[in-house]
């Protein structure tokens, strides 16, 4: 808030008195809950109190960003709520058009929104979600390469935020710097670092990435889109270590690279084919640009998808269902599961060859125990269940299914654009439909479990 | 083809001399196999042999039913083995059009063929299945209500098709009897009583079940769409017991009727408030048969769901991927998995509250064993990823994403009618698609695991 005040005197446009309305605002509403929490505050927190507390923060903080959208923009109180969260959760879905003619202050509170999102995700999944039993996690717990080992919540998430906050400003920073060397504004440079370390993806312009129509610039956000989704607490292993090798040794990151390398591949093939682009170069950089943004889940876009080929949604859906690495700000359903689902599938097929032999699936050379098994196949189901379900619902509010599908995959996956009616943006979903798909971001930000943990009636029961 | 070449002579129609070619034919490529097999044969059947037998007994038996087709409508090899293929594993997807034109001797051939389908599918999950290791039906050979206990393939296949035979034909008959009552002539009652008893769902008409417009005739494929999805291990012990609370007792079909009647009803209240049908009846009517089409996997028609809202489509998606019971001749996952999958994820859930919890998962009374929970879990995990990496296959041979999804939907589970451009025939599929979705309805006929293991390159090493 007090950034986003400051940014006001530089710009000098109309939109003071409103952020000051959403800043005393969001100000008292912060302070009845810090009084409120103040004593079970972190030191002494149960799992059930864990759960609960991260669901509710990120509503919380939805809909305290949601004020300043509210008071400037003509959204109504459903779509800026939409609009925060989308922020918060690094989504990047929009219910806004004609960004380019906004006042600045106010777009570059938007992107700030999801960088400071963005470092909210890191900290809750580095430090927060491990010691939570849900989805597969304490693998990951074990297997951080970062230096926090503290099984205390509270100092273990102010002693990782210090490390973390280091990593995410000078990645920012460099991000930044890159896009005003290639030939960004200032105003851009730092406005578009702030989504792509987040992966976020929102844009002070309606054209997103292609507003620039530079492929450096792809390029630029193509490795910063990566970083970004790489565990945070390997790229602090690898900077302290000044190993860069680390990132291929680590098996997550080399199996995110890979699959990078081979999906882009087949979407080159496939778009060059049906002659989108002219040239061989603009074609690997378009199919590898977008790839990567919907692998990262950051969905910057750099051209007119709806002029591709059909099946590009489809390999682009894929991508994004596959996610990042765990550890970062990426969504989807992150490479670490990708790749034990696919081992334990494999095992279970020799299974049925070998019925007498013990098999076991390994992950970076250790055995994955029964337990994490069979949390990372529970989450994978969470995903696909989540996907039809809440597909349904959407279309019962009068969306085609189509749209109401890429519009939850944008959503669960914390991508940002769908296909179909939702391509550029959110509008035509009715109320209730936003409302599902503001559920729907928060569902995929925290890992499924934490949110539909506290559905359960038992959870309120006892 | 012994019975195709009597039916011949009843209805008199020029087809003879090609039923006599095909039937050659098939006699020839039969006596090779079983002259290839012949040693092998079942009594020293290894597991590798059995899963390799399975899936190529479909597929050659798929080519062999396609020669009549090939022979007598001017449907290509590709065509003709897709819908060879469609009848023998009841999925009941067609490549004809002009069916009410068409001799009435091959249609009737068409359904017979369908009816043999859905007897080998019973026959294959009740004896040979539970034997495999493969998809968690090791808890379903262990839970079968059925007399059949014997652990050696042969004789197990031998005592069990017996028993099967007599619940199929009496339903079958019981079925045609109904039709013939409420009106349908002798040829219509003997041909739908073929595809309902099988969930199959071909029809002699384009129309499908929509031609006759009678709802006493919907009613009557409801109670035997039913019949057909539930366990024929089950019905025999309840014939044999005279106890029709068996049904009732059973877990599974309890909640396939529970499920049935809940998603009808939110589909009526659909159906109604956007005044697809004026009278009440009448909605309850449609949206019940159409639950229980999609649900047992049959895929009959009765109206023309693409005047009704978009998002029966995604309901009746839903339902098909729900299926039936295990033991019976429906696809889709079954609901013995998805019973257990509601419970382990809650499980989980509950674990995440109090992980010092000991937690089991129960099912008709008794403690689930990890195998069984894990080979659940994988092959619902099969389903999300083969729907979504069959979708993008089948896109990037031209269809639409909408399309090729509900081809793929209607295919894996064995259903039939797909949505969009494939709602009422697979003409508009290109040949590399029209490949592709027979291998999706062998795939989910076999319940994935025992095609998939034969692509593993190990399967074929050692
Ligand atoms: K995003
Ligand atoms: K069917």
């Amino acid at each position: 808030m007090v950034f986003a005040l400051l940014a006001l005197i530089v710009f000098k446009d109309k939109t003071v008195t409103q952020f000051v309305y959403s800043g005393l605002l969001s100000f008292v509403l912060a302070a009845i809950i810090y009084v409120r929490y103040h004593k079970a505050k972190l030191t002494k927190l149960f799992y059930r109190e864990a759960l609960a507390f991260a669901s509710f923060t990120w509503f919380v903080v939805g809909v305290l960003g949601a004020f300043p959208i509210l008071f400037i923009t003509d959204a109504g109180f459903t779509d800026a709520v939409f609009e925060s969260i989308s922020a918060m959760t690094t989504t990047g879905a929009t219910i806004l058009v004609g960004l380019d003619n906004m006042p600045k202050s106010f777009l570059l509170y938007r992107q700030f929104l999801q960088w400071m999102g963005g470092l909210g995700i890191v900290i809750f999944v580095v430090a927060i979600l491990p010691m939570l039993n849900v989805g597969g996690m304490r693998l990951l717990r074990a297997e951080t390469p970062g230096p926090i080992k503290n099984d205390k919540l509270a100092p273990r998430v102010s002693s990782t935020t210090r490390y973390l906050w280091l990593v995410y400003v000078v990645l920012t920073l460099l991000c930044a710097a890159c896009y005003w060397l290639a030939g960004m504004s200032g105003f851009d440079a730092l406005a578009h670092s702030f989504t792509t370390v987040s992966t976020g993806g929102f844009s002070p312009y309606d054209g997103s990435m292609g507003h620039f129509d530079n492929h450096w610039i792809l390029a630029i956000a193509d490795v910063f889109m990566l970083l970004g989704a790489i565990s945070f607490a390997l790229h602090y292993n690898n900077f302290t270590r000044r190993a860069l090798r680390g990132y291929w040794q680590d098996e997550e990151t080399r199996w995110m690279l890979i699959s990078v390398a081979a999906i882009s591949f087949i979407l080159f093939l496939f778009v060059f084919n049906h002659g989108v682009h002219d040239s061989v170069s603009e074609s690997i950089s378009q199919a590898l640009f977008h790839v990567i943004s919907f692998m990262t889940s950051t969905g910057y876009g750099a051209d007119d998808l709806s002029a591709w080929p059909a099946a590009t949604a489809g390999l682009l859906i894929m991508a994004s269902y596959m996610g990042g690495c765990a550890g970062s700000t990426a969504g989807g359903s992150k490479f670490i599961r990708n790749i034990l689902t696919v081992r334990i599938l494999r095992q279970q097929m020799m299974q049925a060859i070998h019925p007498q032999a013990i098999l076991t699936v390994r992950y970076q050379g250790k055995v994955v125990k029964n337990d994490v098994v069979l949390a990372v196949m529970g989450f994978m189901l969470l995903v696909a269940i989540s996907s039809l379900v809440l597909t349904v619902l959407l279309a019962m509010t009068g969306l085609d299914f189509y749209s109401a599908f890429t519009a939850v995959v944008a959503c669960i996956n914390v991508l940002g654009p769908g296909f179909g009616e939702v391509s550029s943006n959110f509008i035509p979903v009715s109320d209730t439909g936003t409302w599902i798909l503001s559920f729907a971001m928060i569902l995929g930000r925290l890992e499924y479990f934490t949110v539909l943990t506290l559905l359960l009636p038992k959870f309120w029961r006892d």
